[in-house]
């Protein structure tokens, strides 16, 4: 187990995603705790997580871990679907300081939404086929009839921008139609990229079906854990810094869409 | 400059992609050449390059021809548009034998095929703002005129085999609008996946316009090449070796329908 000498309210917290998408988790992050400092860390050299082996996204993600690390973080937020789905238990293993992924919070809220226990959970195809949503519901509510759909271009589109046109449209229709049929209540947005496409999968589902957003849950998780432990940073207005593999100009393009708001200095970094 | 010892016929040709799009490139020359010997390396691990940078798509390709000479290989395709457009002439110095893209060979069957002169060209992000295929077309003929149009989506489309319904029609439609317009008689696919979407591309610029392969082109080039040089190998069937840096069950099943041919074993390797 590796271990950082101690931990304190000053600290910065990490976040990291396989690319862009954990922005929207940032977003909620700062909403909530504008005084902490932030570190976040976008592996866009090796984007996306999603379509890749559990070991492959397993040893991607120690390595986040590990770059975090050198700020001397208090607390990390693993602010991406498919690495929370398939490499937190490892993570939360190896590591001795407050590792937090996106899986639980969204799974939770879903249970309490959810009045007739049928969910739906859209994500990747790793964190589908990883059934760690579907656990982690059926852990808390065994009744539930967990309903899982990879939707893999949607990531595409929510990075061309393409949210609220036709394409989107009939995507979305292809995708949902069979989950549809189920005439689930909830329905889990699992993945980071997704919430840019909650118009249209409203639209499609219909508006009685509540659509969670990870992201939300997520933030107040992290608050309440502060809270609880003393940690957390009461000041004004914490520094963000953002980090990526790869690509820093079309970070900061793309990203703003996803952040909704202004990301100010990237810097590249080789995590070997 | 890195050399091999010795350039036999007996000796296998490599042939590299990000993924399984080199698979369109790999189909032409195993019909081409059937006699010969050939290594693929998939580097799925880490696709899709058409996002990435320049210098990571240089280092990520470089890692792939240390990894294909270790089979001692005669000849190396890069199989990937991307990959041919930005990191080849790097290659070409650091290597001290044959390696052929697929750019080259694209641009000049556009340029033969072109009457007006007005050519399209369809790639990644990456390919196209490298700009290759404009400056090697312009090369070939200084008055043609070249409009190149980035169409991310058509990758995810391609490997989620959603090749001839609404989706692939309107998002084609939405890319080739402003092309069309420029009224194009040759269009190029600058990218190995979209040979897939051949039918729908056709549709949508109408009968006239010509599509140019670059895979039946590069395979044509590779063996002129051989017989100029006297390293083709006369044998009756060559064995053929699949590699990938991650998820080879996912690599045979999306494969198949890129190389149109069954893909007997893959092996998942590392490359550092």
């Amino acid at each position: 187990m590796i271990s950082i000498p101690a931990i304190k309210p000053n600290r910065p917290i990490g976040v990291f995603d396989s690319g862009i998408g954990g922005l929207t988790v940032l977003k909620e992050l700062v909403e909530l705790l504008p005084g902490e400092e932030m570190i976040y860390l976008g592996d866009t050299a090796r984007v996306p997580y999603g379509v890749r082996s559990p070991e492959i996204i397993v040893r991607y993600s120690e390595e986040n871990v590990l770059f975090l690390m050198n700020f001397g973080v208090k607390l990390i937020v693993v602010a991406c679907n498919t690495s929370s789905a398939i490499a937190l238990p490892k993570l939360q293993k190896k590591f001795s300081f407050p590792i937090l992924g996106v899986v639980e919070a969204g799974a939770r809220a879903a249970v309490e939404t959810s009045r007739s226990g049928r969910i739906g959970v859209l994500g990747t195809e790793a964190t589908v086929r990883s059934g760690a949503y579907s656990k982690y519901i059926l852990s808390l509510n065994p009744r539930a009839r967990v309903t899982s759909v990879p939707c893999p271009l949607f990531v595409p589109l929510a990075e061309e921008g393409w949210v609220g046109d036709k394409v989107a449209r009939l995507t979305a229709e292809h995708y949902l139609r069979d989950l549809k049929a189920r005439t689930p209540d909830t329905v889990l947005l699992g993945c980071t990229h997704y919430p840019l496409l909650k118009g249209v999968i409203q639209e499609v589902m219909g508006k009685k079906t509540r659509l969670i957003d990870s992201a939300v849950e997520t933030a107040q998780e992290v608050k309440e854990l502060l809270d609880r432990t003393g940690l957390a940073r009461e000041k004004d207005s914490g520094r963000l810094r953002f980090y990526v593999t790869d690509n820093p100009e079309k970070f900061r393009r793309v990203g703003q869409r996803f952040f909704q708001r202004d990301i100010p200095k990237v810097s590249k970094v080789s995590l070997r």
